[in-house]
């Protein structure tokens, strides 16, 4: 399947993504913000809906996601223990857009998803603050780096540096073209287990690795992915959920068996229509793809989520953070194997 | 809220009912059919959910539901024992329409509810055949009876005679009125719960079953009630979901407390729009109303269903079955009631 | 079914509830903490498992919750827009006793529900802070105040004032008795509604309402019912599961149709063992009740929970808010009730 | 992770598997039986839980596994229009053994697999009766046939002949050894996605199966697989959730994408310890692994899984069924290939 031109989510129309990145010795953390459309999706919600493969995690917004079949905020990334942070960052945001929010509207519901960068960022300082939200908010462009950036600055991906990645792939369904496009937050996975296009690559690092003195650890995995889908197509919350399902196929062909420690997420939303805040009509007139057509949608998510991560991977620098804690990117451990 | 002219089911307009009633000695059991609209399900499938409150149940079909949103033969309801045979039956007469069922179409998926009739009926005889079915199918009509007829012939309810019971309610949303129609099929409870309109019958109608040498059973419940909800409102399987939901709120206020061994069960469907079983076109448009007006169709479930469980009651005629086993409908006891 | 003692969740041995309470002009807002035993919940972790009734709310941890069956912090109540403040302090209070949280141990669980205090609090005020939670929490005990107070400051109950309610019952089972508890932040329901042991009093009081000038509000509900169930009885997760959906039951009896913008959930944790959170051992013995005997155990949770928002009613007091609004209580509207 | 001595689920201890097979003409179907134990499952029943991938199928049973936590019959698979007949001959067993079911004991949960094998056998024909059923029970052994068997005669997968596999993997938690096994119905995939320990092997065997004039079908897949897992390892059924999620890691590893008519679900179950149907006592002990120790679990059943579905590739024979229908194994295929 082709990818899109910049073989990034943002070859969806409209999405964008944001990047606020601190970087400092211990620090090394941040957020990522993607924004489904170029509006206020309080106003104009999207069709969306998460699956769970392992549920290790503190993410906010699923309650009222699997109720309604909507996202009203930018989808927010973060470390763990700044969830609370993001999400009273996203409500004030929110506010200050739709200031009859908790009088005469109802709340709103903040979103945000979480992995634990702790190995290489002092994660109890609890650094992100509301700033950096609205910092990769303001930021969001169709053109964003990827790797240790934002909320993947501190993260870890099979002992080696992980963080952002993206892809795209376009599927034809009845003579129509649709995009899909993939965007992680990766922080799993144990070297030994790293699978680039069906080639076991941990077993072959793993050794040259420890040769660095940076052996695989022996810790319990206390990872996590989060893998966010946007498609054009036009789909329900239920047929979302589907498409989120396979997210779960391309993160096993990289190699992770959804380890105990490891919050394994997965959301899709469609920009194809909006839901308007406010029922100016009763009935909202609207368009579903056939569910019987659905394939080459769910083989799209399947490869854009597995080349998002090996680019999350590819495209991740070496970071040096808290007490003296080192992971090596792939290209530099590519660059000191033995010739 | 009004009820509809029959303040039954079928006052969802298309919806119809028939039964094939077994009652000889110690076979009283039987099959109630609801049909959805008057086509063929499988050509024209309509969307539809289903909330289970607790899952003490052997119903089949509930998987593909789930998955896919959509109902895709008429409901049948019968006893326990029997799910196979009707789901069979269900399977015969789906293939007689749709000879491609199984081979260049889908296989099609049976929908099965049941109740555990056992303590009138003798259903280790598994007395129902594909023939009831089909007897049942082709009586369907608006107008049906109600009580201890059909799939409801054996049933019991707070120690007195359960069954088929039907209730329908107006809503009002947007200027425009929509139908919302209930069937139950009604096994469950001790009579010591049986609450009216908010008053305790079961406490006082206890001593005088206890006079009449019908002690309320001490043994577990072993019943279970299966609620159906039909509607003319255009809602897609999400929100007909949030209506299966409410079904709970009208079994609560007859004295329920989704006891251990009752298999308590709702499904809600929609007439408004049908989803064809081959993709003529790839995009299908469709109308939903938004989800903030649903409220009056939440209280038109709760009270329909509410109702469908209390006309069951006062529609049951006393049944006698096997090995001496007797229900006294409630009309009966209140009829030897001391004056 | 007889209570206990206190009539209150902390009938179950080792349960406190603590409040902070914020009550000056516009801002009517609150905390209320339950502590599930007199340890750190971290270290010893209770089996948990939580149910949906209708998921328009932003509550946090239910994630985890679901995956590993237990709690891990105590359990934190307050207004929508607070939930982020409370989950960080959460946080802030288990690094404190645990400071190998996001390092060697993994990070924790924050587990904080909430309702929208809006109409007499100014929620846009955010004013709930990591003070408020730990205040909440050091005055945990078992005896505590209920109504206007902690979480339920700012909350509305049938248009008249709720907030906080408790309540509890004694099971028997197999020759041994169990306590079951109820606490609710109880902010749902329109005045028609209300119902009292089955009685329509909503009806009743409406006129009165109106009388007082007063009206019951015809915006639609905006509010939410947290309740929470604590029992001694041996229980594993999927069980406790199984007790959280019958406080739907209890909910349903006072007039509550889960009404779409009401976040409506339950959670139920057992206090008779605990997890460690380091696996000293690979097996943990346990015991469990067997399924088949948890009915008095469902109708204790159905009892408590409704006599817990009918003391949230009769406790609270009236109170007003920002821009002039007010909520009688429902002892004050009897009281001016004309003789 | 080494294999046990039968690399199959039968050598976890106690479990053992039997075949009913129908091939003659166009009847190319069959049975399948799991033993979990050697005894009564309607006695001692077994912890259990399911998780679905995609839910495009007719299973039965499913409902109340989840409710209950617990399987209480063997586990059964045939073809997906005979699910009444075995499930109906199910419950006929479990009667003969347990008079009082549907009487003084609860009514009996059967536990019905399918997967479409309307390819090669005539589906419409629904010749599998409940002597089959019988038969396959009868049989059941710790050595049994995988391949084109039992319930596997008329399966396909990957444009090939499908079937029956099985394997199994042994993982060390705490000091002590557990097994995992797995065994599969597989009847998915289509032939390009095919995939061997990694390598694109259906994508090399496309132009020979095309040589063959057995072009890869064109028409959307219609499969399924049905993948059970069982295990010596003390779990719950929440636990043995998390356990079956892991097969569809294993599953995606062959090339799956789960696609859109394929109902993929798996099951997996624990004979460390049975329930017992009657509460002799109310409170049971039980002892449960710590679900921080699960990893190695969590590998073992994707391992298996995925040698599971390969098994049955290599294991199954070249089928000719209905309408010259046929299917060529992977061996006669690789066979007849030019060398």
């Amino acid at each position: 399947m082709p990818s899109g031109p910049l073989n990034a989510i943002s070859d969806v129309a409209g999405v964008t993504v944001g990047h606020a990145t601190l970087a400092q010795d211990a620090i090394q953390t941040g957020v990522t913000v993607i924004r489904p459309h170029g509006g206020d999706p309080f106003r104009d919600k999207l069709p969306a809906a998460a699956t769970v493969f392992n549920g290790f995690g503190k993410s906010i917004g699923l309650l009222q996601l699997q109720e309604l079949g909507v996202l009203e905020t930018p989808i927010a990334l973060t470390n763990t223990l700044s969830v609370g942070a993001v999400a009273t960052a996203q409500i004030r945001s929110a506010i200050s857009s739709n200031p009859e929010i908790g009088r005469s509207d109802p709340t709103v519901n903040p979103l945000v998803f979480e992995c634990n960068d702790g190995y290489l960022n002092d994660i109890q300082a609890m650094a992100v603050t509301a700033s950096h939200y609205q910092q990769a908010l303001d930021s969001a462009a169709a053109e964003f780096a990827q790797g240790a950036v934002g909320a993947g600055r501190g993260m870890s991906s099979f002992d080696l540096k992980g963080g952002i990645g993206s892809a795209s792939r376009y599927a034809k369904i009845g003579g129509k073209q649709y995009c899909v496009g993939a965007l992680v937050l990766s922080n799993f996975g144990k070297l030994p287990a790293l699978t680039l296009a069906g080639r076991p690559l941990g077993q072959q690092l793993g050794p040259q690795l420890l040769a660095l003195r940076q052996p695989p650890g022996e810790a319990p995995e206390m990872g996590s992915i989060i893998m966010i889908i946007a498609t054009d197509a036009p789909l329900d919350a239920r047929q979302l959920g589907r498409l989120a399902t396979r997210c779960g196929i391309g993160l096993g062909r990289t190699g992770s068996i959804y380890g105990h420690g490891s919050g394994d997420l997965a959301l899709a939303f469609s920009t194809a229509q909006t839901i308007p805040y406010r029922p100016q009509e009763a009935l909202r007139q609207t368009a579903c793809l056939h569910d019987s057509l659905l394939d080459p949608l769910f083989e799209a998510v399947a490869d854009s989520t597995e080349q998002a991560i090996v680019n999350a991977l590819f495209a991740a620098v070496t970071v040096n953070g808290r007490d003296g804690h080192q992971r090596l990117s792939l290209s530099d451990l590519a660059a000191r194997l033995p010739t």
